[in-house]
């Protein structure tokens, strides 16, 4: 009576990702690429589970938890903007000094002609950095490595990647951030600080250890699926913000890029959240004003200044702006193709162990040192322009359009300026007004080098952005392009850079209006707003008839079940039933130990269907759903009888809704915490006052796509398939998250089309 | 066998909404306010019905099918971008030469100190004007009249008013929009150009009249609920973007506040609509450069300089701004407070005919003639600055800071300034810097006429908009408190102005992401943003703990059945068979001719549930829902036979899937069309091909706020509850929109606490 194996469908709750991706992915020729970490995902659940301990708590709810809730709710968007502004104030300003007291150092030996010293002490202090940022990500916290952007948006879709958000990818991610960018990587700090936003939300969520239970009791409203998607949703927008110093753009990308589901009222919370964290940033770029932060200048906060006094344009300009937005749409979607090629590669390398993950930042980091170097040695030497008076030529500091180099005084090397400054520094060069100007050799080199170190970079283990380098080969191909036409157009070749960068930035992203205000509150200018949108649909446009999205792509390729938010179009020929795949587990409501344990310890599924039977009812009949760890702390309570009977009023007395709450990721209880003794295994235990009463079903006849939608827009992480025609067992199947990847429908139905 | 009154659950097609809502209301001591013409409404469907027709249609499509949808749907973005945009320019174009010509005309007359003649040309044009406006929305389109924003919000949310988006709405809105605001009005034309942007998308998307069918034979792919709410969403942008020269505002206006369904690509499509819409503008400012547009000149298209070059703030300010926030408010609640006093009240005078609609406008159209001419002569005479030397002073021209008024040359009234010129002008007087002072009377004085002439125009017979009136009240509050502050701050007061009616804005509106993109277009600076982003948190929040947001408000009083986007907490105490309410009216699969047209005629369903007995099926089961109006079609084809038998492939040969495609708003098929005679009444037709045989269904025992979520996120017009246990009837009933209705549950269960 209580284990079906009919017709039913399994519910895979940890899956080990590398064997299911490689099994599924076989018809479409892919695999997965996994570190060490990314091994076991488990699905996220944002349905209410409306069981009677539930209903209880929900009754008993007085007006005063209804405010703490409200309260707390607000408290933490706050602090998570406060942790997050901070925690992009110290990455600034370390990366700052530390980059900066690099390139002083090196400036310095410059200009004593020493240049193999100089190079020596360039490319040692760049691996050194590069080997403590490699060290932290290979050793101690492998998902801190990348951008951290997939898999924000994974979890936000409803995947829960392994340690994804946990304390210690939290450190590594600041840490390796700052080593990585001081190290002159071709790589940004913006998408580690997405990640960062995310995993500072998940903690403050989790309120810590667990030593502190009692201060932070009122949190236990927070410790489930729904709530932690929210604190996360604010945390990613803040790390946008953080990035970029930009607090709407910040909320559209947590909106348009990183969210799956949205309502207004997070909206405004969201907006909260960006507030405070602009606020935290002006306050301390305020503090540094007064000298006190070191190297810490102007630049970094990144905040450009572009120069569109020629706010007409007339027929050419557009030609040339639609010219630059289709070359950027091509490019992009290239640099997405290598991109992905690139990483496939490097994951076979980081298969074979930490010490060869360190081993590709050393080689990566040299020839990036080399280049940076190398490439300016080539540049020809330019006098000094007579009229700059108050500007000083070559500089002198560690920043500046007009570096010195191997150059003899009074002369500058174009060159040196965008390759040896930092990222921030160089796009803020190649934005400037088009009074200076930059060699057309120089703009093709940096070009070229900078596209494909970008490329080589991403990927190998120190925590990357992607945005930095893409604004700067887009900066760089939009600059040359501008220099190019020259006489032909009006516009600015520091306004071309800005196009071409927003051009690249919508062919690898393909965001659109989160990408143009970010890039409206970089540059603090709305007069060419028009101009940024055309690009960036043409580019975007073109970008999509190639390939998907950047990090779509690794998503993707990360083998995470993400859920697309429309259905494909062959699900229409499929129903509900199709796809269910057996075995089916079923608990009575009132269920043996042993077989409950058994089942947990023989399945990996994640919820069982719980069915009432004589005397219970007068037919079998599907009383509802059960979770595995509900279950686990229901036996670890112990309440068991020897007889077959109800004893509701007991469980209820013993547990409380909150003992059910859903603990931080791998913190729940194991299999392995319950110590039930053999005679225990006979005894029985009602199930029915943790039996999610309401759960989602579709009858068998659903057709698939409406079930798939069903599924996405309300969040699921289990739909029940029942039975159309009656006289039959009231329950088909469960349909889970993996039963709804085109992979595993397309491996079931190869026959299908699937475009139609 | 066909017709059941059981426990069933009835299914409101189209609903008296004078009747229901008094009714309904009775509870919560509400009355529905209604014109001649929002006497009925209709729920929209965004339920794809997958029928046999429409899967046959769904497998037949091809590549050139699928691509002329895209093209179609790229194509219709832009020309609704197009017109929305040649629109606004025509509405500016018009306004800014009406009213200038008025304007110049009474001031003219008072340079001559022909002081009352000067006032009865001012208030004759005036009355003029508001009778044409008033006599256009009051006999040909009563939808026209309000702002429009609060429909197309329900329309959006699934409730289609009669005729709010109909060819005669839209003329009537365009033109009694130039004339309401010409006639000097304390009324705007933002809240209309987006009722005309969602009518212009409407219309686009039917195809205009059905004479050119040939040409418009593609449109068939959008002619349902889904797409047409996608078209309007982009509508309601652009007229967003139209009307604030806004184009990422217009489209955070449609995602915060219209829209009640959202997806990522729809982000995309809209911003493109909104793009299409700025160059438009952009292009006829260009033209108008050159002095060709009359009257009209920079200020037509609303874009204001504030002073922000005092970029820093402590904490005085910061005091300051909170103070302002708080204030606005609970100014802007006191505002919608009034604003539905006023309302209640007018829709008495309103329902005596519309000669009495035309009354109240003149009656308010003296008022406002009398406050504007009259309450300047009270303000004290001004000399005029001595620094002075470009500017003019007094002003000669129509618009500008030092209006004569009946001062002695060489002296200025403030008032007249503010009164005496277009609504844009004056907000532009009020946000300028500092230098020009106002004096704390003038101010109060035209705070107080501008906030209670704003509270009574509203809800008269002409389209009036609520941003401009609230703007200025915030304005002139700011620039109050501002001048009051005066030493305490640092702060300009011109950015005062600006802050105080984003306060406003944030009391009445209730909007943040949106309304703070939209003044940062408005007035090009990015600098303050952390100043207005905390003003409108602030009063936003001050102003929810009083009553809700002023179009919500509206909503509510126009008895629209607005589906809110979470679930009440009390509907957790109740199932979804709780609910329910007979009679249930089925019919079988195969179903005499005779029950059906009984059916149609005697009740006002939308859907019946379709009910396959033997010998067709084992036993009685629920094969899926069919609609009214694909009844209407089927009859009309007369395919009937004799016998009770499938007749399948006759009636697929027939029927084409786009002959049952939704026609627009009051087109479709009547039951009156129908020629049935006598002898066909006794036959037989098989319901299958059209019958949706994925309904979404729920289990009776399904927590109501469950299937409220379900109802609500997948947008459904019906939702069937199927019973729990075996043996029943295949279905207990369908729930539709009003069932969901808070009014409706409460006044089922009188004894549930609304908030618990």
């Amino acid at each position: 009576m209580f284990e079906r194996f009919g017709s039913g469908a399994s519910d895979h709750d940890m899956i080990k990702e590398p064997l299911l991706s490689k099994n599924r992915t076989n018809t479409t020729s892919q695999i997965a690429i996994v570190g060490a970490n990314v091994c076991t995902i488990e699905s996220l659940d944002y349905e209410i589970v409306e069981n009677e301990l539930f209903k209880q708590d929900w009754r008993s709810r007085n007006r005063v938890q209804i405010f703490q809730y409200i309260f707390l709710k607000w408290t933490l968007a706050l602090l998570i903007g406060l942790g997050t502004g901070l925690v992009g104030c110290f990455n600034n300003l370390a990366v700052e000094n530390i980059a900066g007291f690099k390139l002083l150092l090196t400036n310095n030996l410059m200009l004593e002609n020493k240049y193999f010293k100089a190079f020596v002490t360039y490319a040692s202090c760049n691996m050194v950095l590069a080997i403590a940022a490699s060290a932290l990500c290979a050793y101690i916290a492998p998902a801190a490595a990348g951008s951290g952007i997939p898999e924000v948006k994974a979890y936000l879709n409803g995947v829960d990647a392994y340690s994804i958000l946990a304390p210690s990818t939290l450190f590594v991610k600041i840490f390796g951030s700052i080593f990585g960018v001081a190290a002159g990587f071709v790589v940004g700090k913006e998408g580690p600080m997405v990640h960062t936003g995310a995993c500072i939300a998940s903690m403050l969520g989790q309120g810590g250890s667990r030593k502190y239970r009692l201060t932070w009791r009122w949190l236990r409203y927070f410790k489930n699926d729904r709530d932690r998607r929210d604190l996360i949703t604010c945390g990613a927008a803040a790390g946008v913000a953080a990035a970029f110093r930009a607090p709407v753009g910040g909320v559209l990308f947590a909106l348009e890029e990183a969210a799956s589901w949205w309502r207004s009222a997070l909206l405004w919370r969201t907006f909260f959240t960006t507030a405070v964290v602009a606020v935290v940033l002006r306050s301390f770029i305020e503090f540094c004003r007064s000298g006190k932060c070191g190297l810490f200048g102007k630049g970094g906060l990144i905040m450009f200044d572009v120069n569109s006094s020629q706010a007409t344009y007339n027929t050419p300009d557009l030609l040339a702006v639609i010219l630059l937005g289709v070359l950027g749409g091509i490019f992009g979607s290239l640099y997405n193709y290598l991109v992905d090629k690139v990483l496939r590669t490097y994951s076979i390398i980081h298969e074979k162990g930490p010490i060869f993950k360190v081993m590709l930042v050393i080689t990566i980091s040299l020839l990036t040192s080399s280049c940076s170097y190398g490439l300016p040695f080539v540049s020809q030497c330019i006098p000094c322009p007579s009229y700059l008076e108050e500007e000083q030529c070559p500089t002198a500091g560690r920043s500046g359009n007009y570096k010195n180099f191997q150059c003899p005084p009074g002369h500058y090397n174009d060159l040196a300026s965008l390759f040896l400054n930092t990222k921030d520094d160089a796009i803020r060069n190649l934005f400037s007004p088009g009074t200076k100007e930059f060699h057309l050799s120089t703009l093709l080199v940096f070009f070229a080098a900078i596209f494909f170190l970008g490329i080589v970079t991403y990927g190998i283990a120190i925590p990357s952005g992607l945005f930095i380098p893409v604004i700067l080969a887009g900066a760089s191909y939009g600059r040359l392009v501008g220099t190019i036409l020259g006489s032909l157009s009006n516009l600015d070749t520091g306004l071309f850079a800005l196009l071409g960068a927003a051009s690249f930035l919508g062919g690898t992203m393909r965001m659109t209006v989160s990408l143009c205000v970010i890039l409206l509150e970089l540059t603090n200018d709305l007069l060419m707003l028009p101009l940024v949108m055309l690009v960036l649909l043409i580019s975007k446009t073109v970008a999509d008839g190639f390939n998907k999205g950047v990090y779509d792509q690794i998503v993707k390729m990360k083998g995470l079940p993400y859920l697309e938010a429309h259905a494909e179009p062959y699900m229409r020929q499929l129903v509900a039933s199709d796809v269910v795949s057996g075995p089916l587990i079923s608990f009575s409501g009132v269920e043996k130990v042993g077989n409950i344990l058994h089942s947990l310890k023989f399945t990996r599924h994640n919820g069982f269907p719980v069915i009432d039977e004589p005397p219970f009812s007068d037919a079998p009949e599907l009383c509802g759903l059960v979770l595995r760890s509900h279950l686990l702390v229901l036996l670890k309570g112990k309440k068991f009888t020897k007889q077959r009977v109800l004893t509701r009023s007991d469980i209820m007395r013993r547990f409380k809704a909150h003992d059910f709450a859903k603990a931080g990721s791998g913190k729940g209880l194991k299999l392995k915490d319950l110590d039930i003794t053999e005679e225990e295994m006979d005894m029985y235990v009602d199930l029915h006052p943790i039996t999610n009463t309401s759960p989602y079903t579709v009858v068998e006849t659903m057709s698939l796509a409406k079930a798939t939608v069903l599924f996405r827009e309300l969040g699921l992480r289990h739909m029940c398939v029942v039975p159309k025609t009656p006289g039959r067992p009231p329950i088909v199947g469960i349909l889970t998250r993996h039963d709804f990847m085109p992979e595993h429908i397309l491996g079931l139905y190869p026959h299908i089309h699937p475009h139609k």
